[in-house]
């Protein structure tokens, strides 16, 4: 497929560990493989990691949003893409996609990042020397990604705990996003996710977790949206009383 | 290279979510590639895992014994070897590696299996329709993999609690044998793990771990081994006052 200057793919094989018991990508594994696909492309451009530590911060995700039409399956060769789509002076605007060799899109999702500075520990203006090279649109507006809907203070919720290990840790030195996901949807339990497959998610980080801390996650019973009628749940991740994270996500029964 | 009838290589490219913090590949992950491989040869050759089933039951491990060099890093291809080395009535011995592309190898494992049947649940024999293929030599006497040493009644041991999580089930519909490895080597903490790299393992396998089990890790503070003078930590996976899973390891600081 021909990509626009902004756009970058990689070619990549479903391992079965990123898969789930029924054999499909996990919702925490398909954003491992598009942050993979969004530091290959940084790294083509030679606006890595390093470079963005030697402008004095670094590249922090607020919101994703996740729609899914299928997921990959073990062994499938799939192809994930990244464009940076749109930035303004604080906020870049990237979309990602999974898709097979004819075309056809497992998922798509986009994100917004801010630039964290490191001496402010705030955000600050995205420097040129990192957004530049990625031949991104810049804009006025740029488009929003809806923020979550809380657990409201009268909605039953169950709540498990989870230890962030070691090895949660990966070589970004953070916990692993997928961790994220699974803490969250693991809450549900098996009979629900055996028999349910997420659609969408809204999700958006407001602290980082770090190693060691107990993870108190948080999940209201499937219940519909008003709106479309899909089976909705709502997710926090709270640690010390302080929340971390908060995501909605839709469903619908497994094929 | 040249592969023996009993070989079969792969090639991978090392993602950051296969890596520690230091950005090289945690141990769990190693042993995860290394079940890759060996996958992709059984149905290469026809006999994965329906065929295996087909046949009255499943391959069991029992063992492993892990020798590392070195490991792999971020973004590096590598090749996952296996071999289908000998076999006798009730064992399969498999020998896996990691080497890089001028040879170099990196990890070298050595793997016990079982045929355990369905029905009866027990140890079988292995059926010729699912070994003749692999090329394996037949022998009287298998090669063993020593068992880990027991952590004795009158030696410390620290201990963690994990939940095992929805996401932990992998497509084979088991565990997947990272956590093993995660719940073992968190025990340890991030101080002692940061600064210390694994050289040898030994695990043994008595009974599966199964989903929304606590488990309780425990380990020994690191000791010199007085036999190699290397620091050791033994391991036991507890669940329910079962003995599920044994390992030793060795340590030597981090280059």
């Amino acid at each position: 497929m021909k990509l626009a200057p902004n756009e970058f793919e990689i070619k990549h094989q479903i391992t079965y560990y990123e898969c789930d018991p029924a054999g499909v990508v996990t919702p925490g594994m398909l954003i491992n493989m598009i942050v993979l696909v969004s530091e290959q492309q940084s790294d083509a451009l030679k606006i890595g990691t390093q470079v963005v530590n030697a402008n004095g911060g670094g590249w922090v995700i607020t919101n994703y949003e996740i729609n899914i039409t299928d997921l990959p399956k073990i062994d499938e060769t799939v192809f994930l893409g990244t464009r940076a789509t749109s930035y303004n002076r604080y906020f870049a605007f990237r979309e990602f996609w999974v898709r097979d060799e004819s075309g056809h899109e497992y998922a798509h999702i986009t994100g917004m990042f801010v630039f964290m500075e490191f001496a402010s520990r705030k955000m600050a203006k995205i420097p040129a020397a990192i957004i530049d090279p990625y031949h991104s649109t810049e804009v006025k507006r740029i488009p929003r990604i809806k923020n979550p809907v809380a657990i409201a203070d009268d909605e039953k919720s169950t709540t498990n705990q989870y230890r962030v290990r070691y090895f949660d840790i990966d070589s970004n030195r953070h916990v692993n996003n997928a961790h994220y996901f699974d803490w969250m949807l693991d809450v549900l339990g098996a009979d629900f996710l055996k028999t349910h497959m997420l659609k969408k998610m809204n999700i958006k980080y407001s602290h980082e977790v770090r190693y060691g801390q107990m993870v108190n996650s948080l999940a209201t019973a499937p219940k519909q949206d008003e709106y479309n009628g899909q089976l909705m749940t709502k997710h926090e991740i709270i640690v010390d009383d302080v929340l971390t994270t908060q995501a909605n996500c839709w469903w619908i029964d497994r094929p």
